[in-house]
């Protein structure tokens, strides 16, 4: 079993859906991950988290077995974002983004995490994502995400981080807007020739699509009676999607689509409440009950 | 083997959409789910044309094997419609909708067509629908099809024929506008307590979700690197699913399953070219090649 390094942020989020409301609980990308990877592997997580930023919620990170070393206390209030879901849950508002002590966070990777194996570079600046490359040693196996906002404005940097790293794991319209595809497997072919050879497309509740050299692999969404809170589904997927690649400790095809499911099996438990709050009592035998289902869903 | 009869419109299209365009070419509902359900099975048309729809069309579907003495000449223009495609390819504009002969529509079965096995209300007036039911004398599996104009104007009767047909193939969009609800799967529940056994929901470019006592099967749609006209594709999608239901002779729920996949192969051969243009020198091989990529592009 190989270990696994999430660089990202640390939030506390206010959330409105039609199913409910939440307010200041834990979120961000790094956390969403390191939870959903810690059901596979063992995890490091480093972030920035402000004097405002609640114990309970880093005994919750250590209580999963996440190593919580790289997660930095900074002075000063912990990012905030704050949304509100559409009546479809695939549309939302965001109704304030107050950065905090995220604004000046650049990653320092502590001696001991120099060595990860798998590696998750989570949205934020390419050229902070190109440093945390850098001062990782050899690892075998890198993936990021990004978003809109890096895409218009840093257009350049992210390119030259992408071709570092040995896969990409976007949102479907980031997708189309990092190519200029509108067509996903022209935009995947696209992202392939910078330099990833593996791209995940990721596309709510329609699901993912993984493009590499075995060709493309189709992963739907698992159907829920009840979406509560669409938050952190895609870090999910990418935290069970890298912790099931550390669990294998091998990438052949087959190995790479068990994890796109993994990956998909995380995101909706996710969805199922606010917050992480799902995964405070999720079990291992319900995340491989979910991947049974998954078989009995697509199998014909 | 069983038989497949379909009702529906007949239309002459003119599609505007970003890889080029088309006028007055060979469309509507009877006619894309005719031919792709004649890669199966016998298949017996109703429908009505008028006095300007050119013969060869009637030529390329009888070509195919597809009985036509339920399609009626009318005296007056055949139905036409025209719309164009947004750059994304999952939106469309109407451009105009004629109804021509097609207004006065009232199917009226060929005694010789009374005995069909399997029939498929195409999108047309639920009182119409259900007219087509009362002349069939035994069917073995009847489906059908409805749009947002008659979920709006004519909801009582289209109640009624949904709790007459064993499977309802519909949009999402138009699901939820059906049922009130924004979830799938309680989307699904609400209609399957109306009477059908079996619900399949298309989701475009995002595949197809089946509903049935088994549970819930996700199929993806192929993804294409290049989608010239999205027109017709739905209703390609019902005419595989059909056809080989009809080619099984049984509706297990791994038969429905796989007649889901031969519906999605379907629908992206008809997706490739304008109009009907695919179908015309498709064989039978590349369909099940196409059947076993989906295996490939499913499979973990």
């Amino acid at each position: 079993m190989l270990n696994v390094l999430v660089v990202g942020s640390i939030a506390l989020d206010d959330v409105e859906a039609p199913a409910g409301s939440a307010k200041s609980v834990l979120g961000g990308a790094a956390c969403y991950f390191a939870v959903a990877s810690s059901f596979f592997a063992p995890v490091r997580a480093v972030g920035v988290a402000g004097n405002d930023f609640p114990q309970e919620h880093l005994d919750f990170l250590e209580g999963r077995g996440i190593d919580v070393a790289g997660i930095h206390r900074a002075d000063g209030p912990t990012f905030r974002w704050g949304g509100r879901y559409h009546e479809s849950l695939n549309r939302r508002d965001t109704l304030f983004t107050e950065l905090g002590v995220f604004e000046d966070f650049e990653p320092k990777l502590p001696e001991a995490y120099r060595d990860s194996e798998l590696v998750f570079l989570a949205n934020i600046h390419p050229s902070l994502q190109l440093s945390v490359l850098e001062q990782a040693t050899n690892p075998h196996f890198a993936a990021m995400d990004t978003m809109d906002f890096w895409i218009e404005g840093t257009s350049e940097e992210l390119r030259r981080t992408i071709a570092r790293v040995n896969c990409l794991i976007i949102n479907d319209e980031e997708a189309q807007q990092l190519t200029g595809e509108s067509n996903l497997v022209r935009a995947a072919d696209w992202i392939r020739a910078l330099g990833p050879e593996t791209v995940v497309i990721k596309r709510g509740e329609h699901g993912a699509l993984l493009f590499d050299a075995e060709g493309i692999f189709a992963a739907p969404a698992f159907p829920l009676r009840e979406v509560r809170d669409p938050t952190g589904a895609g870090d999910s997927f990418a935290g069970g999607f890298m912790g099931a690649l550390a669990r294998e400790d091998h990438r052949d095809p087959q190995a790479v689509r068990r994890a796109v499911i993994y990956g998909s099996v995380l995101a909706s438990f996710c969805v199922e409440r606010f917050s992480l709050d799902r995964f405070r009592n999720l079990e291992g035998a319900e995340v491989d009950a979910r991947f049974e289902e998954f078989r009995a869903l697509t199998r014909f």
